[in-house]
């Protein structure tokens, strides 16, 4: 694994250890630049990624989803500057043109072809779809996730710097005289984003790329940079992109890519366009959420993770593993819950206080324990549980038959 | 696009149409063997992801999520027999060496490395890190839903033979001498999917693969067979895999990946994998869902969608577009019901008939309509809408405070 400093070690640590992020290949000795996301790593990027779809497509009418192949036709490549290669100084202003190639196809008619670099190309070339399909007004726009690859030289800092990387874009498209209220609007939802995620805005820094900078398209360019453990990074773009891309493919494919608002003059629309990577997402989320306190005395390790985003919502418990009627009613419980809240764990190893900590490592907001008190022992308490909270440790008793609508009260973003 | 026959122009055609389905850089000619899914195909086909992890992951206790990287380190492939070649009947008894190829970093550092053909791999390779993590006893399984590719050489049938996949896959690791129960448990549980995300019985067959056209170190193999309008084609498999997996990572990686259940001998675990492909589903379940009925003395083409799958679980209509105080109304309840049920859709277009015919063709279970009666017109009425039922046409008026309870209970698996 490569070297890493300045705290990320105990993220990455702790990644493996409870199965979070483990290296691609690990047992062949890695394969440089790839990560596999492990049990509870997959629900907290399926949230991260729900919650996006959520905000910015399904909640949103002017917006459309999309999910178009990885595998494209290279002419979309050729068109878009990707195949001969251009400076593109998002990319750190390295030369990029590190796209990965593959032969598509046998013998004679074989052809080479690209892993794609980014999302944004398959929104551009499926404009003319939507549009046709759905007949939307402008303004509107178009998301999607999905994997991109780069063939990076150095991969670097963990889940930072990657060969194989997951994105959630939107090409957002606009008449040209209403692209500057469009970014200010969209500036906005990527703040909204990060609130609803968990990443605080006093770690989110705007820094605004000045001209010569740049893309040679680009009339504006806002990086939103994080403070990573390895230092202040790029972890979210937004550009206008002027008509550079529709322009563009409106040439090499020779389709009619304008739009025809109502009653006048066609237009090819211009772009606005907000990029998130997910893995990036997924680090400054957890990076934003490991902290260490002291509880009882003792350091505890905890992730303070947003309840939305939590991969583990709640755990139940029985007070005792060796109870058959705590555990039976525990199993009750557990089930039921399960059916609205999939995201659901049952613990019922060692005592409460090491299933805290547990849970705690890997941010469950909520312990939920049956103990006797459950069962009648203390009559007013019957069917009554212990609610404890992650991050001051208050415990609360809440009614079995309260508790599902208790919980997804708290769990809303 | 490639010629269909059988009934399949009148899908593919929809699909188009009405954005669930396009092909893939369509404005550059295609590319052979890639389809694009569109703002509704997206929606439908995550609905059916959502629907197997919840009911294969999140569901079970002894099942665990993983994501794992598309290129991987090669030896993984030399290790399973990929790299070599090898005659898996499973893929029609062709020639499986079908892997596209890349090369991974720069220079004389560049090494030749694979798009995975299947899901698969990423599980083996995993198998370790997940036991180190979660500790699960045996039998337990890994779950992982992802894209594949492969090269193959005359791609057809629309979405069911192409070269850029998804699949849904567990590996299910068994105590040798349990197999036959858990095969059957799996067996149960394919069928059980199906009904689930409304595929009929009568349209699946299984095909007990015989000794001799089985995977060489395969002792037990059922094709589910479905009924697609090209003909009966494979839809899911199920395998028994013995410990041919595991033993060969075992043997290329030089890692112990045995496993040791308490207090009794180490043993590798054999393997039983239930194996889904997303793209085969939502064709399977489009095709299950193709209608066409009389109503009103004129032919209708619907979508019958299980409630649970369809891309839009409602659509709301004000009764007239011109008049502000039905619209302001019908927004309320479409803005109050997209909170709980994402997949809503607003309708004001046409006449109400032209909305139901719409509104069939992409499979909405329920249309909303608000009128004056909402607004009180007749007193005892007032906060009431009529909700439409896709399947027959019946008509029911619902209590607005009661609309999100009562759709919720319809679109419940």
């Amino acid at each position: 694994m490569e070297e890493t400093s300045n705290g990320m070690e105990k993220i990455v640590s702790l990644c493996k250890r409870r199965g979070f992020v483990y290296q691609g290949s690990e047992i062949y000795g890695g394969l440089a630049g790839t990560w596999d996301y492990g049990p509870l790593g997959i629900e907290l990027k399926n949230n991260i990624k729900q919650l996006w779809w959520r905000m910015f497509v399904q909640g949103r009418d002017d917006m459309y989803g999309l999910d178009a192949a990885i595998i494209m036709n290279p002419k979309a490549w050729e068109a878009s500057g990707h195949v001969s290669g251009f400076a593109d100084p998002l990319a750190d202003g390295k030369m990029f043109n590190t796209m990965f190639k593959t032969s598509v196809g046998a013998g004679e008619e074989a052809t080479t072809a690209y892993l794609r670099p980014e999302t944004a190309g398959g929104i551009f070339v499926n404009f003319k779809n939507v549009v046709d399909s759905f007949h939307p007004k402008l303004p509107f726009g178009i998301g999607q996730i999905g994997k991109a690859f780069r063939n990076e030289i150095a991969p670097r800092d963990f889940i930072f710097r990657v060969r194989e990387l997951e994105q959630m874009e939107i090409e957002y498209f606009v008449q040209p005289a209403e692209w500057k209220e469009k970014f200010e609007e969209w500036r906005k939802g990527v703040h909204a984003f990060n609130e609803a995620v968990g990443i605080p805005q006093s770690a989110v820094h705007e820094l605004e790329v000045p001209d010569g900078e740049r893309a040679h398209y680009s009339k504006r360019t806002i990086d939103f940079e994080f403070d990573f453990p390895f230092g202040r990074k790029e972890l979210y773009g937004l550009a206008y992109r002027t008509d550079f891309d529709l322009s563009a493919h409106q040439k090499a494919s020779g389709q009619d890519l304008s739009f025809r608002p109502e009653g006048e003059e066609p237009v090819v629309p211009h772009v606005i366009e907000p990029s998130f990577g997910v893995d990036r997402t997924f680090l400054a989320v957890l990076a934003s959420a490991y902290t260490e306190d002291e509880q009882n005395g003792e350091t505890r390790v905890f992730l303070k993770f947003k309840p939305s985003v939590a991969p583990v919502k709640a755990a139940v418990f029985p007070l005792l593993k060796n109870k058959p009627e705590l555990v039976a009613k525990a199993r009750e419980i557990y089930t039921n819950l399960k059916k609205d809240i999939p995201q659901i764990m049952w613990d019922d190893n060692g005592n409460v206080g090491k299933r805290y900590r547990r849970q705690d490592e890997i941010g469950t907001p909520y312990c939920i324990t049956v103990d006797f008190d459950t069962l009648g022992e203390t009559p007013q308490m019957l069917d009554t549980v212990t609610v404890r909270d992650r991050d001051d440790g208050e415990q609360e008793r809440v009614a079995v038959a309260d508790l599902a609508a208790y919980l997804l009260a708290k769990i809303r973003v």
